[in-house]
Order: structure tokens, then sequence, then C-alpha cells
């Protein structure tokens, strides 16, 4: 059964990556084609993941449980790009930008290390992680959302739209870890695999589209990020 | 047999690193500083992979092969900068430099995964990487040489002349990889080891020899990078 | 008696980050923001380096003797952190920043293979590294601090006293790997991760404080880093 869905992850992925790739192809400008870009590699990475673990790799036999552990393994890769692409969005400081994605590398690598623990160790781990989760939050509706306000006073609610989607997203990760064969183990495998693989899609692709259309809001509203800001 | 091989890498990329950090040291500016220490790294990261495989590290039995998997963590360091040294003679615009860093990156795993996978699926993986390569090479060929053109109006050769050498080096990886012990085993060990040391040091210490020749050129036609242009 | 250092560790370090971060939330400006942003994270990191293996992580017998690899994972992160603190206060250009980060990186990875080897030949691994170590602290000492001098005439003093603690604390952990399991076995286990503990305590936490005195006398020398610069 897990197969399935692996397959429909890689696939669903490649697809995401085609449309952002060649909506960078075809970019009108570098603006466009830096938020196109972001969005390719998000795609192609968690499509070579899905193509991993469809192809038997990745797993190993953790505390009698069988683990994907090469899902961090690409997280740590993905999820700092999707950071980047919201604070490219928000025009945020170079020290911000940093320790938000600071905060998110330290949440991925606590929570492969939850992962890999036996109980109950692996919930201190859990816990370590959702503290810096909730760390990379805190930034993000505070001190990113007065920041990118600040640079986009007639764009407001694209901000706090993103960011409330972005959360809602990403809390839903550390409620199927604790459900899941991870935690208290109250969901099949199955169910694991299908949950992570939906959400997968929609967190990454959903949220490619949702991030295209705020820049396209911001642009309409004249805020479109500028080039020299990027680097700012 | 290797052993030699191993020593001949591992010395030769130590002279090269010597050379080109000597160059770094009596710089006359910044510029060719840049391109220097860019150089120096690539080849000091490959004598220290010379120099593990040589003290017998890196190296494990995969599916009854004897295959040196350090190879691929030392190239997912040293490409990128081979990428660098590239975008950073053309001037090449932020976002076009991150997606030839990435394909680059996407290729080097995805090869690693092939080379650790038994047959047939390393054949899915082994596609699977050179559709980044191919991805890498098409943006060289069109989008990096416009920007570079465009900043370089006198300078033209200078890039296609580099990029098709680089081409050609990096063409010759994959075709290892698929006559040695992890494709279709048509070369020996020893061949295959000699292959990649040879083509090792020409791809790196030669091909740092090209970049530097290239901004020479570049100089002397009064179009050598800014600084500024570094960071845009 | 191990674990005790360990607690000791992570709780320190916690309490480093706990202040680093809490200086970062309320800095007057980017410019502080971004110095205790860095020291934050070399704090964060090394608390859960701690936490990891105070929770039983990270180790494992290599050739006979307990080795916790995991520091090194660690170090590969939170190093070039303490190298860009010193590089940001000095206002290094990009190409020393990267050189001095490069060989830094090298040292920590040529170290760890130093650590994973059989005797003698991490003897040859561990003189590696220490050519690497000479090598970055030659730059900070030549370069870096003709460069900081040339920008700060009037705080020279305040950049030879940050490198001179700078290389006397770094100075010790070769030290402390050769007296130890790692070396010529010296001391006990339970020493050496005292001593590791210690300096780590010293080196991060201890370092960082100076690190923000020393922002604070170029601040009132007139000649703190200007945000401008940091990318330059």
């Amino acid at each position: 059964m897990n197969q399935i869905w692996f397959a429909i992850g890689c696939l669903g992925m490649a697809l995401g990556a085609l449309i952002f790739g060649f909506g960078a192809h075809n970019a009108q400008n570098e603006r466009w084609r830096i938020l196109f870009t972001l969005n390719f590699f998000i795609a192609a990475i968690a499509s070579v993941l899905y193509l991993a673990m469809w192809t038997g790799h990745g797993q190993s036999i953790v505390y009698d449980r069988p683990t994907y552990w090469v899902r961090y393994v690409t997280w740590i890769l993905s999820t700092p790009l999707q950071i980047l692409t919201v604070t490219y969005l928000g025009g945020t400081s170079l020290a911000f930008t940093g320790a938000v994605v600071g905060a998110d590398i330290l949440m991925i690598a606590t929570g492969f290390v939850a992962t890999m623990s036996p109980k109950p160790i692996n919930y201190i781990w859990y816990i370590v992680s959702c503290g810096f989760f909730i760390g990379m939050f805190y930034m993000l509706f505070n001190q990113y959302r007065s920041q990118a306000n600040a640079k986009h006073p007639r764009s407001r609610r694209v901000f706090t739209k993103l960011i409330t989607v972005h959360l809602i997203l990403w809390l839903i990760y550390p409620v199927i870890w604790i459900l899941g064969g991870t935690g208290f183990n109250l969901i099949s495998s199955t169910v694991e695999t299908a949950s992570y693989t939906i959400l997968d899609l929609v967190a990454k692709v959903g949220f490619g589209f949702l991030a295209l259309n705020s820049f396209k809001q911001l642009d309409q509203a004249g805020e479109a990020p500028r080039l020299e800001r990027v680097l700012s």
C-alpha cells in the first residue's frame, strides 16, 4: 500500500516541478524567476525523496518500527527554500531570514533525532523540535509580519494569509508524527504514509501556487519584491 | 594498483591547490583573489578525497562491488564551487546561479543513490541524474551564455570555449560510470580508478587554469568581472 | 561521570542561547541583531549537541575506544558561524571570509576522519587538520587584521585581542585531542569529556560575550560594522 502513495508523491511532485520549472524558464523578469526557481527546487527535491522511498531507499527498522529517515534528509534542504520563498516575498532583513532558516534547520535536525530515538527519549527531542517550531512561527507572526507590512502598506492581508496558511500546514506534520508509529501509534502505517504524502503535496505544490498568487497581488499593488531587496 | 592512482590524485591535487593558493595569496586585487580562492578549494577538497581513499576510507562493498561512495561526498562540495567559478566569470544573475548549483547538487545526490542501488534500480537513478545534468548544461548553453554575452560583447568566444570544455569534461564522468562496475562492468576496477583520477585532475586543476586564462582574456578586453556583480 | 558533564554542557549552552536570543529579540538595531543572532545559534547548536550526548546519541565504539563523533557534525555547523562573527566585526571581504570558512570546514572534516581512523593513520589526518588550522589563523593574523585595521584605524587593539583569544581557545582543542583517547591516551575519558565541556562553554558562550564587547568598543569609537559592509 505504501508503494502506491510513494508513486503518487513522486509523480505529483514531478508534475509540480514541471509547472514551476516551465514558469521559471518563461518568466518575464528576474523577480518572477527567483520565485519560480525556488518552487521548482522545493518540488524537485520532494519528487526525488518519493522516488527514493518508492525504490526502497532511505528506510530502516529503528527500535522495531520501519522508519523513513530519508524524509528528514530532504526536508533539511527543502524547508529552508520554503522559508526563503516567504522571506523573499516579505523583503525580510538578513538577520531575521537567517534566524528563521536557522530555527527551521534545528527543528528538522532535532525532529530527525526524535525519530531515531527509543521511547521515551524521543518525546524529549520531539518537545525540543516543537520549541524551534514555535520560535520560528513566533518570528514569522511578529518580526516578519511587521517588516513586511512596513514595506508593503497596501498588502497587509497578503502576508497574514500567507503565514497563516503556512502555520496551519506545517502544524499538521508534528500531529501526524505524534499520532503515527514514531509517537503514540494511534494510526496505521498506511494512514501515516498517505497523510504525509497528501500533506507534502499541499504544503509544497499547493503552497507554491499560493506564493505565486501572493506575488501577483503584491505586483498589482505595485509592491512586488525589488531585486536589491533580496540581498538586504 | 588502485593505491598508486590514489597517491597520484592526492599529490596532483595538492600541487594544484598549492599553485592556486599561492596565486590567491599574491593576487593583485580582490577580483583575481576570488577566482584563485575558488580554485584552491576545488583542488584542496579533491586532494583530501584522494588522501581518504589512499588511507582506506570511504569505501564499502555495495551489492558485491567495492564502491568509493566518498567521491560523492566531496563532489557535492567541490562541483558547486566549479559552477560558481563559471558563473563568477560570466556575471550570471542570482536566480540562474542558484538554479545551476541546485541542478548540480541534485545530479550528484541522485548519482550517489544510483551508485548505492542494486541493478536494475541503479539505472533509474542514473537516468534521473543524467536528467539534471542535461538541465544544467541546457541553462549554461542558453541563459548563462546569453547573459555572459550581453555583459561582455567583446568576449563571446571566451564563454563558448569555457562551457564547451566544461561540458566535454563532465560528460566523461557518466560514461565511466556506465562502463565501470557501477554500470555494465565493461572496464576493470583499475581502469575505472585510473580514468576517474586522470579525469579529476584535468577537470579540476586543468579547468582551473582555463578559468584563470579566461579571466585574463576578459581583463585584457576590459570586461573582467566587477565586484558589485558578484552579488547581483 | 560523563553524563554530568553532558548535562552541564547542555544547560550551560542553553543558558547562553537564552541570553543571546533575548539580546537578539531586544536588539536596538539590525547591526546588533546580526551579532546576537549568530551567537544565539552557536550556543543553541552546542546545547543540542550536549543534549544528544546526554541522551546517548552520537557515540560509537571506533577501534576499541568510545568516540563521540557527533561533536564534529555540530562543529561543522557552529564553527563557520564563529568565523562569521569575527569577519562580521572586522568587515572582512568576501574572498577572505570564504577562504577562512573553507579552511575551517576542511579542518573539522579532516579532524573527523582522524577521529574515525585507526592508529597510526589518524596521525596523518591530525596533521592535515592542523595544517588547515594554521592556514586559517595565518589568514586571521595577516589579511583579516590588515583589512580590519584599515577600516577601523581607532580600534586596532580590539581586533588583535579578539583573534588572540580566538587562537588560544581553539589551540586547546587539538591539545585535548592528542592527549585523549583519540591520540596518545594520556588523560582519562572523564578528564577528556570535562575538558571539552569547559572549553566549549568558554569558546562559545564566553567568546560570544567578548564579541559583543568588541562590538561595543567599535561602536563607541564610531567604527561599528555598517550593514552594507556585511555583503561586501
